[in-house]
């Protein structure tokens, strides 16, 4: 059998999320599914069902983990087993042609048989973009959370930074999720904002704000909450060092809200050398 | 009666373009309404269903000019009579709660009774984008014109200059347009390349070519044709002058295609300082 490895970029927003939802995990993770949702179909199933019609034979595409609705991707990683002789490009080529547009194969190789693209990635980088504008923006409304009020860029810069390294993130965990362990590595964590052009921004007061963060891990929601928590920094809703008390008291109700899932980017998954 | 300015952004995806196509307008303008078309709504219509019910009376948005079906603005500017007390503020926001999420009002303010948004423009500024890069991406797709091919930014930005000035573009104009006059003054034009940080941009190798013109008045797909043409050059089927010599020949015949709408966009309207 042949290991073949897709990079995929996704607009998540018309999608139940990355998973196939079937009768069991629906059962599973009821809460998590919405009525609306039931109805959309996953990038898991649309890309399987695209993968059957070209290789003649069903696969299962493993990703390197879920997204949730709504959630977009710049760099998802997926593999599948198959003993079709396609050519990797060719398979790419065919399935960016039946795929519809919100979703695109950015590239597609073969590789050893034991690379799995959850099991064997060391760390992933998610991205999250927050539109800081007096106006509401119909180009970005999906892709980024638009908020309005004055932030406090710097205090917000330094409070992101300040959760780098090992912690156990369970404030920032969704609540009532069961992991074994809510310990979890962020290795870089930046927030930056761009004010210079925006071609799709509309005014001058625009600006873009970028929070990168790289873990070996991530909790349910994790960076959806950070965000949230964030935004309240800048908003004064918290003072300096609140994040690093947040932290350390392990509870939930101590963060800010779940930040909106349309600003929340999979930018990139990271494996160890030898087998990618 | 009290004159009220609008500024409106749009996403003009979903849309048949700015004009309300009745069945008047319809039979006049035939040949640029497809049947796709007809089913979708006009951003100036929705406007004044929405300005029927706030203002409780039927007004007329006077817009500074068509926009054609799929053409985005960042900043059209709309001007309608009413004999309603209610603030432009007041209008503005009730109506941005009533619009659809791709059409935003950002400017709304009482102006002088004989301000026209066509008439006393003075001059426009449309912007196209044109994604340059190996990938396909599901973000911009809607946004961007994308193209894979290598091309020659510095020969596209001085071939675009030389349009710079009073000319007769009938080279550029739609065929078969009746207007009493092809000459145009174009006041500015520029191409430039944002190889920057694009945080919705796939890969390294991604790059937009922004071609920003302004000018005193444009001819019926003047920019798509001129963007069409200056792609062309940057592919190489074009040489240094070339814009001159077809420019000169009044042929639209020896320009390039139309670049497609879903790239351009209305970004602004000056107007004399008096009536503004």
């Amino acid at each position: 059998m042949r290991n073949i490895k897709l990079t995929i970029a996704y607009d998540g927003t018309n999608y139940c999320g990355w998973q196939i939802q079937n009768q069991d995990q629906k059962s599973k993770t009821k809460n998590f599914v919405s009525p609306a949702c039931r109805q959309k179909l996953s990038i898991q199933g649309v890309l399987e069902k695209g993968l059957k019609q070209i290789l003649r034979e069903k696969v299962r595409v493993i990703g390197s983990g879920r997204t949730d609705a709504g959630v977009h991707a710049l760099a998802q990683v997926a593999n599948f087993k198959t003993t079709s002789r396609l050519q990797a490009e060719e398979i790419s080529r065919a399935l960016n042609a039946s795929l519809p547009r919100d979703i695109r194969i950015t590239e597609a190789g073969e590789v050893d048989s034991k690379f799995h693209s959850q099991f064997s990635a060391k760390s992933k980088i998610y991205r999250y973009l927050i539109l800081n504008s007096q106006n509401s923006n119909p180009f970005l409304f999906k892709f980024t959370h638009q908020t309005a009020f004055s932030l406090n860029i710097s205090l917000m810069a330094r409070e992101a930074r300040s959760l780098e390294g090992e912690h156990d993130f369970k404030s920032f965990s969704a609540s009532g999720t069961n992991v074994k362990s809510t310990v979890r590595r962020i290795k870089n964590i930046s927030l930056v904002a761009q004010r210079r052009f925006l071609p799709l921004g509309l005014g001058n007061k625009a600006g873009l704000i970028i929070v990168t963060i790289e873990a070996d891990g991530f909790l349910y929601n994790m960076v959806r909450n950070i965000v949230g928590t964030l935004i309240d920094v800048g908003r004064g809703y918290f003072n300096e060092g609140d994040m690093r008390s947040i932290l350390k008291a392990k509870n939930r109700q101590l963060a800010g809200r779940t930040a909106p899932a349309k600003g929340l980017y999979l930018c990139e998954v990271r494996y160890k050398r030898l087998i990618h």
